[in-house]
This record gives C-alpha cells, sequence and structure tokens, in this order.
C-alpha cells in the first residue's frame, strides 16, 4: 500500500527499466485498492505493434484477472497518456489517471502526444485522417444491431 | 481486389459472423494495395479485455506482419470507430477509415460512443475521469527523456 507518489515513482522505474532495454521511456501501473494489480511498458520497438503503449498494456493485463470493466482501478503512468490510451481508459470505466511527465516535458524529445490530440479534437472533415460515412447495408440479412439486440435477450 | 463497399461488406459479415458466435457486433478489415492484410472482430466478451475492438485488434494483427506503420493501409470497420480506435488508426499513421453503422444507428441499442467522444472533447478538468498530473520525479537519477534520447544516438 503506497500513496500516489509512490506508484508515480513505481511507473517512472518501469520506464527508466525499459529504456535500459532499449525500449521508449513509458511505464505504469494500475492501483486497485491501494496494490499494483498490473504493469506495463511500452513495447512498440520489441512487438512492432503501435498499441502497445504502456497503459493499453497494463489494461490488458488488469483485464486478464479483473474482467473488463475496471472501474475500482486507478492508472498511474510515467508519461501524459495518449488520446489512444486515454480513451482506453474511460471505456475500462478507470476513474483516475495520474501522470509524472507532461506533453511539453516531452516536446524537445518527440515524446509529445499533443498535436495529435489536437488533430483528433477537430470535426471529422477538418482532421488529417479521411474519414467517410458510407451506409453499405448487407442484402439478405437481418438488421445487424436489432439482430444482435434480440439474441441477447 | 476490392471497392470500398466491398470492404465494407466484408467488415460487416464479418460483425454478423461474431453475433453468431455470442459476441459484440463490430468487424473491421485492414487494406493494402487492394488486398485485406488483416481482420478484426469485438472479442471482449470472450478475453474479457475491454480494449479488444474489431478495429484495435485488426490494426495489432496488421503490424505483425507489416510493423508499427501502417501508413500505406486503409481501415473498413463495420460501425463508427471509438476514440480509442481512431486514436490507435492515427498513431499507426492510417490515412483513411470509412464504416458503415454510425453512432445514430448504435445509438438505440447502446452501441454508439458519441458520449465518450463528447467526454474526451471537453478540456481534461471538465472530463468525468480525474486526470491529474504531478511532476514527481526520482531521486538521482538522469532525467528520463534526456536519458532516453541520449541512448538513441
Amino acid at each position: 500500500m503506497g500513496n500516489d507518489e509512490d506508484y508515480l515513482r513505481e511507473a517512472i522505474a518501469l520506464a527508466h527499466a525499459n529504456v535500459e532495454k532499449g525500449g521508449r521511456p513509458f511505464g505504469a501501473v494500475i492501483v486497485r485498492n491501494g496494490e499494483i494489480v498490473a504493469t506495463g511498458v511500452n513495447a512498440i520497438l520489441e512487438t512492432g505493434d503501435p498499441t502497445s503503449h504502456a497503459e493499453l498494456n497494463a489494461i490488458r493485463l488488469a483485464s486478464k484477472a479483473l474482467g473488463p470493466d475496471l472501474g475500482d482501478c486507478a492508472v498511474f503512468a510515467s508519461g501524459h497518456p495518449c488520446p489512444m490510451c486515454m480513451a482506453a481508459m474511460r471505456l475500462a470505466g478507470i476513474k483516475a489517471v495520474t501522470y509524472a511527465f507532461s506533453n511539453e516535458d516531452g516536446a524537445p524529445y518527440g515524446l509529445s502526444t499533443a498535436a495529435i490530440y489536437e488533430d483528433l479534437a477537430r470535426p471529422f472533415p477538418e482532421q488529417t485522417m479521411d474519414i467517410r460515412h458510407l451506409p453499405v447495408r448487407l442484402a439478405g440479412m437481418p438488421d445487424l444491431y436489432a439482430g444482435w439486440r434480440q439474441r441477447q435477450g
């Protein structure tokens, strides 16, 4: 059982250890009832997976033990979480996240995600990705969503 | 080699098949040079992993073959991608995403992520998650980010 600064120090120590291994400088821990239930580091270089961020990996690990609802968990991340990880925490029902290194700290090293936040905050037509809605449907099939609801009983 | 409607039909067919298996109604395909290089379905119920969305799973699979830069890939998703998946595509360098079912289509079935988009678009202090910056540092350690940069050579 530690305090918030202790959990952040653990996340930063994981980030340092990841750098020692040749990885990127990000670590995260997930805490539930005062105990660390999962940790993660950025493993993009090792795995080639662009979603292999510290927070996302910690969420995946925590959910293996606790299921998809992490509502009673808090995340402590070495660095300002990117929009993907922030949204993943929100989807997992996580109610609190604390980070030590800001986007401003990361900017001189190309480690800020502020520009991605700004891009994703724009209306879809103004974002750098081409985002299109084409209301295609499969002929002869029941409605996808209504069919799903029906199966839920 | 198909056209955009064909790829969307494939994503929707995957979503239907996932519903048949008891899963949630979401599928996605990733296309590169006119070929489907990866597919994914929502596997939250099966895995307990709240990040196991169709688009994220397809990105993970594509990156296993192609590495973390999916800049020449396009995503076709049965449903409006959630903010996590949209950010993941952006991080992977994906330049185009097309979807068939809108958040409006999903809303009557609790399958819209519009509310999460709205929450995440607010300034941090106004979001439902408690987001805190505590500039903790490890005593006696070199700066995390400068140390990482130094190791890059």
